[in-house]
């Protein structure tokens, strides 16, 4: 299997899929197409094209058949039905529902965080949170929902991941919690303790380390920052 | 299983799930949550606050043992993994991955045809259609992918429905299908043709029957009508 990503330090939805092939060591080569710019002639663009990426997004999976599945819940949803013996969603029906809930929501959701607060792991940007957060109430209210979600689901299944051992909820999840430390947005310290289980997690923090020693500065993706550190 | 849905002429997510179980015949009790506004004090939030929808949205699926699912894709997985004797995804795999794909493009994507046509079954809008198309290029662009994506999968599968049989993909473009006919937007013969095989289709049949028959005019889901035909 091929899986075809962005940039790590910036590609949130590329980040997903990733982690949770490498947390689980599913068989995948990357190809990384990087982001030179998301406009029609750009080489990103041309590249996406032609692999035949319908919506000219990363990430891509293609399969060894050479289906090709675009879209992190399409991969997630395929991947789990192809590695049966692996406990990619939660083993229990109703947690199972629960975890595609949560995913689901995370897919189509979290839009005021996601747009004031964009991925960069190597940035650190504790005082343009600080504003974000005081300025927005969406962004405020998306950082509660994301608090009370885990708070509840770790309750439920007694942890340390979401749905008990890391699965694709976590892995969904994870571009979220390098999110919130980036921008060092407040939460309680028992959702802190998690944040940093997921950051620790294998899949993670390989990704992370890729994702720091890139160094390729891409002035679009950089709202807050004119310079690398 | 309860379903909860929204207002039948309006509510284009909760249409989704229930057009898929009707379809089917799926056994499920539906129950209205009549929308009158979706601020925090509304019937409508303090109902769905009431059942448990961590979201505040419908539709919200609540099984025989009480697990909430809320959101359609998550809905959608867990009906398709209780009744594994229906197709409610396409029974090829390489067909059931690029169905996924076509469902979660629609879930986190076509946010400008969305915004811009919303739904309204007993509404016939033409010139507004006309006019949303001329004046909004990412209208034209959603319509583009549209007519693309359908006729890509028609051409594959042969038929008569995006993956062959009628299933959640179709289901997840019903409401897409209800949009167009509103506002007329202006696709080819063939598409017109596959469109008008969804809306004869039992499933979205009755939803658009009870849809016409609700008589029930909501100002706040109505940017281009003062009242009601
Ligand atoms: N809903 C998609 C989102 C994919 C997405 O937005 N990817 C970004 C990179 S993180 C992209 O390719 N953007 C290019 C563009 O927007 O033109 C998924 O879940 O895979
Ligand atoms: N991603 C959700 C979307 C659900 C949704 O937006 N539902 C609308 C009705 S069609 C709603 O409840 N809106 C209330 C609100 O936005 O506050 C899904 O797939 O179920």
């Amino acid at each position: 299997m091929q899986l075809y990503i962005g940039n790590k330090n910036y590609s949130s939805w590329s980040m997903r899929p990733w982690v949770l092939m490498r947390h689980f060591a599913l068989p995948f080569t990357e190809v990384m197409v990087r982001f030179d710019s998301f406009e029609p002639g750009s080489c990103f663009k041309q590249t996406l094209a032609t692999l035949g990426a319908p919506t000219g997004k990363v990430p891509l999976l293609v399969d060894d058949a050479g289906t090709v599945v675009w879209d992190t819940l399409a991969i997630a949803e395929t991947l789990a039905e192809r590695f049966p013996a692996l406990p990619l969603w939660p083993r229990d029906a109703a947690q199972r529902a629960r975890a595609r809930s949560l995913c689901a929501e995370m897919h189509s959701g979290f839009g005021a965080l996601r747009s004031h607060c964009p991925q960069n792991i190597e940035a650190h940007l504790p005082e343009v949170g600080a504003r974000i957060l005081a300025e927005h109430a969406a962004v405020q209210a998306d950082l509660a929902r994301l608090i009370e979600m885990w708070q509840s689901a770790l309750a439920q299944s007694g942890g340390p991941f979401l749905f008990g051992a890391f699965g694709i909820a976590d892995a969904y999840f994870a571009p979220v919690v390098g999110r919130l430390r980036t921008y060092a947005l407040p939460v309680p310290a028992p959702v802190a303790a998690y944040m940093q289980r997921v950051w620790d997690s294998p899949g993670v923090a390989a990704w992370v380390a890729e994702a720091l020693a890139e160094h390729e500065f891409l002035d679009f993706e950089e709202p807050y920052r004119t310079a690398p550190v």
